[in-house]
C-alpha cells in the first residue's frame, strides 16, 4: 500500500480478536520486530514505553485495547476503569482521549453482552477511518508540493521533523502522506529529515520508511534546518501534530517551534498536517493550557544504536551522574503556521477558520 | 586556574620545545587522555579531526604548529608552506588564519636562524593573551548576570549551545568565562546545555567542564531551548562563535542561528562572546560571504558513547545506506544578537559600534 507495496500495518488485529499485532518501533531502524499484545495492561505498556508512538496510532491502539478489556470483563467499572487507565498512557496526544471517548461513547449505552461486539468493529473503525483521513490529507497536500513543482525546475525540497509516517498512524502518514502520493506520482521530491533527538525518531523511523518507499531523503541533525532555510534549500516544512487549540497553536514534538520559527524568518512556508481527530476545541492558548510531558533523563543522556558488530546497545553520551531536562513536546504559536492540512481541506491557523471546520 | 584547582591547560609547550601536549578531546567525556604533537602534520591531523577544536584553541594550535616547523626547517618556503598547510586544516574558524599571521607577521622578517626562539615565544604570547583575553570577556558578561541576579532571587538561568569554554580556549573560556567568575563570586546559577548534535560537544564537553567546576546544569537536546524560552526558564544566552562579520554577523556552530531566533522571539537577551581575534573585518554579509564547512555524514549517521560494560564505542543510529548532510556552522544575522562581549566590553551587533573597536 503505501509501505511500497509490502503488508505490513503498523497495527492490526489477529483473527481471532484476542489480541493486536503491533510493531515494536523502539527496534528500529535495525530490526522489524512484531509484538502481540493480549490484555488492556499490556497496551497500555505499549503505549506509554513508545513502542507505538504518533497520536494517530495512539489512539487507534487504545481503542483495541479497550476491545481487549471487553473481551474479559465488559461490565461498566471494569469498562471506566481501563478506559482511565488507557487514557493515561500518554498525556499529550489528544487523540488517545478522543479514541477513548469515541469507544465510550458506543460502549456505554449498550448492555454488558454487547460491548464485545460493537467494541472491535469501533476499534477497527478507527483504524479505516484513520487510513482514510490520512489519504485525504495526502491529497490535499500533494497540491501544494505539485503547485512548488509547477514553479521551477529540480525536486521539491521538504523538511520533516520527528516522524508523522505510516508507522505514526495506521497508514500512509500524516504529514508524509503528501510525499508518498507525489512519489507515487513522479513527482521529484528531495526530503530533508530531522534526525528528532532525542528518540530520533526521524533518524530511525522517518528514514526507515521513506528508505523502503524508495524517496529520497537526507538525514541533518536539528540543528541543521534554519542553516537549510537560510540557504534556499527548504521550499515547504510538513509536521504533524498532538494537539491543536481552537485558535490554531500546535503542540507537537519538541523542536516543531524552533524550525517554525526558522521558516518564518526565512518565508518558508510551514504547513501542519492535522487529522480533525487531533483538534482540540476546549483549548486557545496553546502555551498556557497544554500540559507537556516531561519523560525520562536517560533519553537523553543514553542514546541506543547499532555497533559495528550488528549487536543493538545503549550508549551514554554525557559524563557520569550529569542531569538531563526532556520536556517531549513544544507549542508553536498559530502566527507561525501557514495552514493545517486536514481531511477536509487546508484551512489558515486561526479560529475562524478552525470554527468552519465543521465538528 | 579555571578548572576548579586543576592544572589542566588544553595545550602546552613541552619543556624541551620539540612538541606541544593537548588534550584528545574526542575521547572526553569518557576518558580524559593527554596526546603530544611533535610535526606541523601531527598539529594539522589535530585540528583537522578535531582531537582539539573551538576557534581561540585553534588559533593557539596552529601557532604552536608553525613552531614546531621553525625546530626543522625554518626556511621562506618551508615557513609559507607550512602556513598554508595548517591554514587549511579548517575552513570556518578565523582565528586559525590569524594566529598564523600573527605568526608571519612576526617570522617573515626575521633571518631564518632567529625564527626557532621567536616563534616559541610568539606562540607563547597568544597562547597566553588567549587566557587574558577570556578572562576579560569574563568580568563584562559577569555584570550582565549580576543584574539579572539583582532583579529577581533564585539562580541566574543560562543557555549555552556547544563548547565555548575553557577547552575551546586556552583557558576560562570565552562563553563558560562569566559563568566560571560568577560560580567563584557565589552568584547562584542554573546552565541549561544544548547537546550540540551531531558531535555533542555541549554534552560531552561543556557538560564535563561545568561538572568539573561544580557549576548547576541540566543537560538538553537542542529542540528544547525555544521551549525552556517560552515558559521563561531562560534569563540570557551565551554563546560563542567561530567568525563574526564587521557588521556583526555571527557565524557559530550549527544550530546557533534556532535559539537566536527562539531568544528574539522571547525577548530573552542573546550574547555572543567575541575575542577580538574572532573578528573578520574584510566580511560584512555573513550569510553570503562565509564558507561553511560541511563536514562528514559519519558525525550524523554514527555516535560515540560509553557502554554498560564501560567501553567507548560507536554505533549508528540510522538505517543502513542512509544519506546525512552535516553542515558544521550556520550565520546568525546581526539583527538577532543582542551584543558582543569583547575583552574590551561590550558593544552592539552592528557596523558602527564594531569599527569603533579599535583593531
Amino acid at each position: 500500500m503505501n509501505d511500497g507495496g509490502r503488508s505490513l500495518r503498523p497495527i492490526r488485529a489477529l483473527p481471532g480478536r484476542d489480541g493486536v499485532e503491533v510493531i515494536d518501533q523502539r527496534r528500529l531502524p535495525h530490526r522489524l520486530q512484531l509484538e502481540r499484545l493480549h490484555t488492556p495492561a499490556q497496551v497500555h505498556t505499549a503505549i506509554r514505553d513508545m513502542w507505538v508512538r504518533g497520536a494517530p496510532l495512539i489512539g487507534a491502539t487504545a481503542a483495541y485495547g479497550l476491545a481487549l478489556q471487553m473481551n474479559v470483563d465488559a461490565q461498566d467499572d471494569a469498562l471506566e476503569a481501563s478506559a482511565a487507565f488507557l487514557r493515561a498512557a500518554r498525556p499529550t496526544a489528544v487523540n488517545l482521549a478522543w479514541a477513548v471517548d469515541r469507544m465510550l461513547a458506543v460502549l456505554r449505552p449498550l448492555p454488558a453482552a454487547a460491548r464485545r461486539e460493537a467494541a472491535w468493529a469501533t476499534a477497527d473503525a478507527i483504524a479505516d477511518d484513520d487510513v482514510q483521513v490520512n489519504h485525504a490529507i495526502g491529497t490535499h497536500g500533494l497540491a501544494l508540493l505539485r503547485a512548488i513543482s509547477a514553479r521551477r525546475p529540480g525536486p521539491v525540497r521538504v523538511l520533516t521533523h520527528c516522524n508523522a509516517g505510516w508507522l505514526a498512524t495506521v497508514g500512509w502518514g500524516t504529514a508524509t502522506a503528501p510525499l508518498y502520493l507525489a512519489h507515487a506520482a513522479g513527482l521529484p521530491l528531495q526530503v530533508w529529515v530531522d534526525e528528532t533527538r532525542p528518540r530520533n525518531q526521524g533518524a530511525s523511523l522517518t528514514a526507515w520508511e521513506l528508505g523502503q518507499a524508495g524517496v529520497p531523503h537526507t538525514v541533518v541533525a536539528d540543528n541543521a534546518g534554519g542553516h537549510l532555510m537560510q540557504h534556499e534549500l527548504v521550499d515547504i516544512v510538513f509536521v504533524g501534530c498532538d494537539r491543536v487549540t481552537a485558535r490554531g497553536d500546535v503542540c507537537n514534538k519538541i523542536g516543531t517551534y524552533l524550525k517554525a520559527l526558522a521558516a518564518h524568518d526565512n518565508g518558508v512556508p510551514f504547513y501542519v498536517a492535522m487529522p480533525l481527530s487531533t483538534l482540540d476545541r476546549s483549548l486557545h492558548d496553546g502555551l498556557r493550557e497544554i500540559e507537556i510531558e516531561e519523560r525520562s533523563a536517560r533519553e537523553v543522556t543514553h542514546l541506543a544504536g547499532r555497533t559495528a558488530a550488528g549487536e543493538v546497545v545503549e550508549v551514554q553520551v554525557v559524563p557520569d551522574g550529569t542531569p538531563a531536562a526532556n520536556p517531549a513536546f513544544d507549542v508553536t504559536p498559530a502566527r507561525l503556521v501557514t495552514g493545517l492540512i486536514t481531511e477536509r481541506g487546508i484551512v489558515a491557523a486561526t479560529a475562524d477558520a478552525i470554527a468552519g471546520l465543521a465538528p
